[in-house]
């Protein structure tokens, strides 16, 4: 899954290009052509810069050339300021000048009705055709804060150009990217890479999001999409994150229907259904973050670096109320508040004999008077209680006789635990928070806010570490017939794939199928078997319960009697029989097809929750077993396989095998399956694996792709 | 529903008191005699001050006294600040000497152990005889910024005296509700009343609530509770605030077992089940708020006191992208985001071509260029969408040269709609916040929190609006028999309370239940009727769809051997004939007991449901049938009632009338009902009724209450 030779292309020549020209380059710096070069002259670019402009022979001081090809050196890097009507001639004279990349600023296009959407389409020819990688049309620019290029006309930048830092920041949107990066600085953090996307007839947020993924310099991905056309891709940018240890926060926004409808009347961007985006997040470990605050805490603690894989709490608090509110808020995320070790409450005890020393620990207002009660708590909390994170409240902290002895101590306590999250709720100034950051603390003012971003990194800390990477599944040799498939074919089909179905036998007339009840054991089933005929039911083509052989030979004639007056045109094979099974948990498996992450896989209890209460869970396919195993803990009704009413608990581990089996077969056909479902799979009880009773394929013609 | 004596007193004697003593008063202003005698001068506090201390002749400028019958006049109020030891002794004195009200800040009461827990059991003791009222004790006492009362040792007001405002707060906990004043005053919000109820030796939150919510000079409502022990008072507080029109939003802690645990060992509260305080939160209109920082965004929204009694939403935006942003939160909390009518879209797209018209109404940031754009569009989307709320957001709106242009914008296309809610996310320095909130637009920084505290202010609407107010029911003449009644005895009660029970017959031999059968209609279903035994299933006391004479007279046959078989000792009274029902969606009415609040009824679909997936819905009895319906609406499996799966809806209409029915008898019979069960109730379809198919009534012995 290396980078690819065009991604690599597009990292080193938008965001570390040698030189630079401006086409539409403005002499006035609050012009859409006159700001990018305004932003790159005052932070020192440190390559050539070539303003492109027919009608001056200056630009903002330099000399100006009136095409790109009358530029004299080579050009890597082309910001493309000029009026829609002129962007593909343009274009098109960067790609002869052998430029690499550029960045379009210009409106005009998709977003304004189809002719724009046909310029569109040029450019994209353009970009595939010439392998120069083009960015936008419709976007803000981009900028690289290292080195100086900043392609951008957002005005944001007017309060001061960026200083480097750990942020790398990827946006569909222009005007809230620039809002995101607005927010970082407030909160001092430094946005080293800002790459906007608009309309994407080349570049899209999936493109950049891997080449920051690859960027030894960026360390923490912040991204904003309101679609997303190349789901493998932006797969194989959240694998390629995590697997160098970079936490990506996404704010992947129309999941409702009200908001998908302003973002498809916003940008012309596919839909994708939005739980399977949330899967896809999910699955690789990404954050999808809710709110743009919770985007920024995020992108703040991940300051500190620090990612455990575990998810352990420890609360510290000089209020009780606020220490419950903490405790509360803490199980909303998913953490785990074991209590402190008996031995290390009876020490907390000793030091304060009206302390709670549990877990939420509360020190009191006395910590104030005393401040080696914070030290030797928090030693304690981190040595003995081994917590992961520790989140302390201490409501104002304002005045520096407070300040200082209380960060001394706080910084004597946590001495040694560089490896834990430590993070305070307080109130405090500027200063005091910048003092308590720089010791290695993490300040919030909102306990609820600082638990969601600790919560955020321990995830990113267990999806690190995982080793359940997604197996690799080569695509099958043979490709599945463009139609439904009968039971019988499909079922056929699945079990080659390792899915357990329920072995079965075809009979031609009623005494073959009676040999095959007798060898098969008694009850049976008899369904009938026909192309023409997928809902069996509705034309009698089922008896169950079959308890002998007499009953079976009824049963055969009592079919193929229903079936012929119901459907005489049908072509009948014969008639499958199959041991009636019983004794476990009805549950439903399905494939479908997703426009942008290709086949996802569905799993449910069937019935009512899959169809009135929607408790099914989805993964994008393939995927390995811990991953299959997340799957089925994550539907409601889990409880029926836990062994829910009395029931013996169900055998989860053959479920997940078959749930991984069907992962696989559907990623290897991904270009010719079109939906697949077992229903029911049964799931006995535990050791006695689990079966398909029924199963349904339908395969995909070439022409749909 | 009028506020008590004592609750009047409270009121009275807590929050305006003529005349205040402090015992223990000290000359240092740190310490906890001390401060507030020095906030009470400072505030200046109009009536006569009394500090006692027998070791000074004065006390920071005051003649001290040396007891409190040594004070020469009457005194309403006194503050105690004693150790826990003396407390008891100089509260007797207090009550002798005719005071009104004492606040205890003394500490070592139920929070240290059962002597403590002994202590101040005389102290609620002391409260009830004497009619003296008290707050505390271990609490950080109670302030009136009206008049100078500031009866508190919290150091937060070290940070200067409150000014009154249109805030009252009650808290439980001392230290986090000085955070919440404190967050408040950061925020610009006045608290006019602040009490705090510690160990509520006598006030309670509840209490403390009601009086707040009797009170004309409080708008807002703040409150916060680890548990709550008087569950009907609050309830009174909750429709005396919801009938004056006053918002209230309440922070109950100990939603989780983590945080219940540590609420516990915090407090000696009383637990009470967690689903019930929220049910109880929605029946009356109250906003549970989640996190600190909701709390006090939503009071801060109150300040504009405008409360829709609809949902319905603008969003304008300068960017698409947060336009998305806030279509998916604004969905997220149950706002409505119609579009604007086509011919106002069609005036916004005349004044700017490029504009998105719908809603979110993308104005983009050519509004900045041209501010009638914004004046047009906030009059179009006020006057023509006619929204009850308009969120609009402008990312930074930094420097006199956009802030005011901006600002007179909005003003003017506001102009004539004070009764809608307007606000604004913008960042902006604290002058130009002020600005804006001075034109009657509430600002917030995040779009996501604006609307969290918009959609609150809404449902405040709603709840003011609502007509459906609880019916008064009167206790039941007759008390119901200590023990578990038979199926025929409850279905007998229930019947009479007005529930649809399905008819039966008693039949004392075969004949007489063929002779019933023949009356009520084949098929029947025939049931073991005895005191002795309510599990009839198990014995065999149950035979179903029996079709004709013969089939009764065996099933009555085989019933008796079963049961005499199995249970020898069984009173036998009888065997019911009931008509085989069904037809209908199968659902559960129950009524449990909750300590805190007592009876409550429980709504679901029973089996599955109810067992496994928890899908069910309370109310606290009695209720109004709207409030049913809510009630029904509410569960997830609702769409089964509505007609899923190809079946007819369900007789909704008749269910409600039922559930009202039933928490009307649970109202009636609150110290005598321990459980009842209706399950199944079959409603059938629309026009058809529903019908309890089976019932369980289980009495309470008096000795129980």
């Amino acid at each position: 899954m290396a980078i690819s030779e065009r991604s690599r292309a597009f990292l080193d020549s938008v965001l570390n290009p040698g030189s630079v020209a401006v086409l539409g380059a403005s002499d006035n710096p609050s012009r859409i052509g006159g700001r990018p070069l305004s932003y790159i002259l005052e932070a020192g670019f440190q390559g050539p810069v070539y303003p492109v402009n027919p009608n001056r022979p200056t630009v903002q001081g330099l000399t100006a050339y009136p095409s790109i090809d009358a530029v004299p050196g080579p050009v890597d890097f082309v910001i493309v300021a000029l009026p829609a009507a002129q962007v593909i001639e343009a274009v098109e004279a960067c790609a002869a000048k052998g430029v690499k990349a550029c960045v379009i600023f210009s409106s005009g296009f998709a977003e304004m009705g189809e002719a724009g959407a046909a310029a569109q389409g040029q450019l994209g020819e353009i970009a595939r055709r010439t392998g120069m990688r083009l960015l936008g049309p419709n976007c803000l620019g981009v900028f690289n804060a290292a080195n100086g290029l900043f392609a951008t006309f957002t005005t944001t930048l007017d309060r001061g150009i960026p200083k480097p830092g750990h942020i790398g920041m990827v946006s569909q949107s222009g005007a809230y990217g620039s809002h995101l990066y607005y927010l970082c600085r407030l909160k001092g953090l430094g946005v080293r890479s800002w790459i906007t996307t608009g309309n994407e007839c080349d570049v899209s947020v999936a493109e950049g999001l891997l080449a920051l993924a690859e960027d030894d310099h960026t360390e923490t991905i912040i991204a904003y999409a309101e679609g997303v056309t190349d789901g493998p891709l932006l797969m194989q940018a959240f694998e390629t994150a995590r697997r160098n240890g970079k936490p990506v926060a996404f704010m992947k926004v129309g999941r409702s229907a009200v908001g998908a409808e302003a973002a498809s009347s916003h940008t012309a961007a596919l839909a994708g259904a939005d739980r399977v985006y949330d899967t896809v997040f999910r699955q690789f470990g990404v954050h999808r973050a809710r709110t743009t605050e919770e985007l920024i805490d995020i992108a703040y603690a991940t300051t500190k670096k620090v990612y455990p894989a575990g998810h352990s709490l420890g609360l510290v608090t000089i209020s009780g109320g606020a220490g419950v509110l903490m405790a509360d808020a803490a199980s909303d995320q998913g953490f785990e508040v074991p209590p402190l070790p008996e031995p290390a409450q009876a020490k907390l005890k000793a030091l304060l004999p009206y302390a709670s020393p549990r877990n939420p620990v509360d020190i009191t207002a006395q910590a104030f008077n005393q401040m080696d009660l914070v030290s030797r708590n928090m030693e304690i909390m981190l040595g003995e209680g081994g917590y992961d994170a520790v989140l302390a409240f201490f409501t104002s902290v304002a005045g520096s006789t407070l300040a200082e002895p209380l960060r001394a101590a706080m910084r004597e306590g946590i001495r040694g635990f560089e490896d834990r999250l430590i993070a305070l709720s307080i109130i405090a100034p500027e200063a005091v928070v910048k003092a308590y950051e720089s010791d290695g603390m993490l300040v919030f003012e909102d306990p609820t806010r600082a638990l969601v971003a600790l919560r955020a990194l321990c995830r990113f800390g267990e999806s690190f570490a995982r080793r359940d990477e997604r197996p690799a599944v080569e695509p099958a040799a043979g490709r599945l017939p463009a139609e439904a498939l009968d039971e019988r074919r499909s079922k056929a089909i699945l079990e080659a794939a390792g899915l357990p179905v329920l072995a079965d036998r075809l009979a031609a007339d009623a005494e073959a199928a009676v040999a095959a009840a007798g060898a098969l054991g008694y009850p049976v089933v008899l369904k009938i078997v026909s192309p023409d005929i997928l809902h069996k039911t509705e034309v009698g083509g089922i008896r169950v319960g079959l308890g002998d052989a007499e009953a079976v030979r009824r049963g055969f004639a009592e079919i193929l009697e229903s079936v012929r007056a119901k459907r005489p045109e049908a072509r009948i094979e014969g008639v499958m029989v199959v041991p009636m099974a019983g004794g476990g948990v009805e549950t439903i498996l399905g494939v479908q097809r997703d426009p942008v992450f290709g086949p996802v896989v569905l799993f449910g209890l069937g019935g009512i929750f899959t169809e009135v209460l929607e408790d099914v869970s989805l993964r994008v396919a393939p995927f390995g077993r811990e991953e299959a195993l997340r799957m089925i803990h994550e539907i409601r009704g889990v409880k029926l396989l836990q062994g829910a009413r009395g029931a013996p608990p169900a055998d989860i581990g053959a479920l997940a095998d078959a749930l991984v089996a069907l992962g696989r077969f559907a990623a290897a056909h991904a270009g010719d399956l079109e939906t697949c479902e077992l229903n029911p799979l049964l799931v006995r009880p535990e050791g006695q694996g689990c079966v398909a009773l029924d199963a349904l394929l339908v395969g995909r013609s070439p022409a749909a792709e």
